[in-house]
């Protein structure tokens, strides 16, 4: 099998992180998304949504979106759990993986595309879209902060595909320059603890 | 336990139906969202992203995100399986599930909120962004079509998430008049099939 990304990009990154904390060695193939080459009709014949990443299994199957894929090695190699054990931590490690990546990563994402115009080629952007965007991604770091100040990780005690979001959609933030401010003491003491894993180079 | 909701919005027909499906009796508590009842301080204690619906269990916690709901009830109930069994046909079916999420009911959305002003007391409305997200939803129909022309359902041979995420999506989108083409007799086959299921009344 063999997963098709684009290395600087924040879902592949979530993708390798994931697989890095259950120890999966996986085959990497790059797709050059700025010169197109995820929108070749070959390419979406395997990947309709044409999203990087995605994940090819060695029958030809292709599974797309970046949290299908961390739930199939979840659910083939549960032993480090990423996504929760049980009804309601399951659903809770859910809950928080969703907040994050609509609330925080989908505005830093749609901040990135409607701001800087890197797609120009293939949409419109709205620059004040894009800027409305990044103002409600600013304001979803308070409601992380609060959460950080009572619980270790985003979704609990322990740390899951929810704090992967969070690193890789902060990180990816860097080129908004949107950043927790520094009153944020609880995020800074979280992202300082989850970027010290060794998945966190992946 | 019950669900807090407001029983005309999409979101909350979502989980209605998830749970008709699988037999499961609910208390459901209306809030007037037109009106900002899930933005008072003590809902936002609840329910910090103020989105609808959220469940309530009867020890207080309290679990957000749509499909973080669907995921506690798949787990306590699992007999009649809406998100799959197996790795594959668990990612297969939350790939179907966030594609139609993203791609189409994320866009419906943006189009709702951002062309008919309806929330314009809490957000400032793009116009020109809401154009361009109902272009997006409505291009995404074509993918849809080619998709049912070869499977009975969303993500397969049975009935799941993905296509109570898909007909919740389709009927809200009455609102900003984007309707499957006549030429898009794939998706006509299909709505007619799920529209019938008792569920859909729920």
């Amino acid at each position: 099998m063999k997963i098709y990304e684009a290395s600087t990009a924040p879902n592949p990154r979530r993708v390798r992180i994931f697989l890095a904390e259950k120890g999966i060695e996986m085959e990497y193939v790059q797709l050059d998304i700025g010169a197109g080459e995820n929108l070749t009709k070959e390419q979406r014949k395997k990947n309709p949504s044409t999203k990087v990443p995605f994940l090819e299994l060695d029958d030809g199957i292709c599974i797309g979106e970046t949290v299908a894929i961390c739930r199939y090695f979840e659910e083939l190699h549960p032993e480090i759990p990423l996504m929760g054990t049980g009804a309601l931590e399951k659903a809770q490690i859910e809950m928080w993986q969703r907040n994050v990546e609509f609330y925080f990563m989908l505005q830093v994402g749609m901040c990135f595309q409607h701001s800087t115009g890197y797609f120009k080629d293939r949409m419109t952007p709205v620059p004040d879209y894009g800027n409305a965007a990044g103002a409600l991604a600013v304001s979803y770091l308070d409601i992380l902060d609060e959460r950080l100040a009572t619980s270790a990780y985003v979704a609990g005690d322990s740390f899951s595909i929810a704090d992967i979001t969070l690193l890789c959609a902060l990180d990816f933030a860097r080129v908004v320059k949107i950043r927790p401010s520094e009153q944020q003491v609880n995020i800074a003491r979280w992202y300082a603890d989850v970027s010290a894993r060794p998945s966190a180079k992946a």
